[in-house]
């Protein structure tokens, strides 16, 4: 991030009209983007919104409340508008893109090895990478993909242990939550690699891998990422299983009421800026919470300094 | 409210192409504004933002950071469009206005007896009440007025019982906190009235009364209000002590840092749409929750259902 921008930005905040502190986290946030933004009295103007959608080997365990067609037929609604993302994304003046990665060829099922090859792997990572506007100047990613709440969960047993990271996804019953407990620990033993990248490969979806990439294509490019929830959060962690700090230029857009988000959301460090119940995917939290950016952001740039107004600073 | 146009909006949510539930709150929001507004399908498009000014006789007592001068200077900061809430408020496409009451008439030390005369509360609150623009499909009320936390905590004190509802406001130290709480005890020591408006006129001020005239002007006209932080809140349970479900067509904005406003949230029986630790006041956790509301329902108005989309519903 650019200190010049940052150091320039607090002092700006302090000399706003309102009390030192009264506008709580969203002066946090406003110093925050301008230090990525490289300029202390920034707006968003671009957001950008990328959403992409793949097919889960593990799906045919019967692990989703829904059938694996569903992932199509939802690739389908965004294109036609008809999703929650796509009002959310209308509604933040974002972009928004679909990306749909090999949907008739699912992953193989990773209770009996690595759900993706490398070649797989980095090709999704890479979609993802290049799929990022270097114009855009905040970035949202989301997913569809029956059965990525699986895999997710799967990811952060494997790198932050323990064995309690399941949840309903979408709504399964009790026996669907314990078919995805019996398949998760399958997959740990079939695949004991732990590196973030290894784990990506092992036990992601290409639409998780193409997250991770956007987001570490987001960070080249220096653009604020705000992040969604549970499998948003699971394919950033593998970034940062590989470096610390690689989630420097993101920020947690909600809790979401997936299972385990909100120790995942301790584990990396992030607060959430909302709190609404949501468990959608398709980055709708996220969306939402570019709302929420975006009013710290007119604060913070549009407000009259004490000595503009001429108040008295206390 | 309306139940068919509430019937209607349950329904519609629970044909929209999401897994059920999966939106959270945003679909409770949804249905109950649907409800207020008549209409099963809505959107919000003209929201009204209202700022009450008002001065305190306690405010001489030093139990604020701030003189008294700096309400006017903070009128006059409104006016010229350089407050936070004047950015918050052209952000959500608000209209807002500011109302300046008697600023240079403090109401009395309510110490020494009651803060206003029965005149005096009645026209605050009527000047409230016919503040609401009657083609407004949304209200948020906001106030300025140094020294209102101390009136606030006063009233909620009265009405809820118990000694410990009192904060550092815009940020007084260890000994203004001290005296916030001795003026307090004398306030209710001298006004021994009990009933939500006798209190309303013994320890409140002009800004907080037209607070209460609007929310309930609202009402009238079946426009969903959203509550602002401890001091619009203090407003709104003077007309809940009056009349239980006088507060149906509000939900509240958000939590804010200042001091019990968790506690009287509680005793209102809402849940905050937001909690970024503002304390501000002004409107401007409301302001920014109009996003939130506003995210609700172009979900639920703007999503194809799954018959419409031909998605399989699971």
């Amino acid at each position: 991030a650019d200190t010049a921008a940052r150091a320039g930005a607090t002092d700006r905040n302090g000399q706003l009209t309102k009390p030192p502190g009264a506008l709580g986290r969203l002066e946090d946030l406003a110093i925050w983007y301008a230090g990525w933004a490289g300029d202390a009295r920034p707006r968003i103007a671009a957001p950008q919104v990328l959403v992409f959608a793949g097919n889960h080997g593990v799906a045919a365990r019967g692990v989703s409340a829904f059938p694996p067609e569903v992932t199509m037929q939802m690739v389908a609604n965004f294109r036609a508008g008809g999703a929650a993302i796509n009002q959310l994304s209308d509604f933040a003046g974002a972009q928004m893109q679909v990306h749909a990665l090999d949907l008739d060829t699912p992953t193989a099922d990773f209770t009996q090895g690595p759900a993706m090859t490398g070649a797989e792997v980095c090709a999704a990572f890479t979609t993802g990478w290049n799929a990022v506007d270097r114009n855009a100047d905040l970035l949202v990613t989301g997913e569809m993909g029956i059965g990525n709440t699986t895999s997710a969960a799967a990811i952060v047993t494997a790198l932050l242990g323990g064995d309690d990271w399941t949840g309903r996804g979408t709504g399964v019953d009790d026996a669907g939550l314990a078919r995805k407990q019996a398949v998760i620990a399958a997959g740990l033993a079939a695949n004991p690699k732990r590196s973030g990248l290894e784990v990506l490969a092992a036990l992601g979806g290409r639409e998780v891998a193409a997250m991770a990439g956007a987001i570490a294509g987001a960070r080249a490019l220096r653009i604020p990422v705000i992040l969604d929830g549970f499998i948003c959060c699971a394919a950033a962690l593998c970034l940062q299983a590989e470096e610390a700090g690689a989630l420097d230029h993101c920020v947690a857009g909600h809790l979401s009421a997936e299972g385990a988000h909100a120790r995942m959301l301790e584990a990396l460090g992030k607060q959430p800026l909302l709190s609404l119940g949501l468990r959608l995917g398709e980055g709708s939290g996220a969306a939402l919470a570019i709302q929420v950016l975006k009013g710290a952001l007119a604060c913070h740039s549009g407000m009259a300094t004490f000595a503009e107004a001429g108040v008295a600073a206390g």
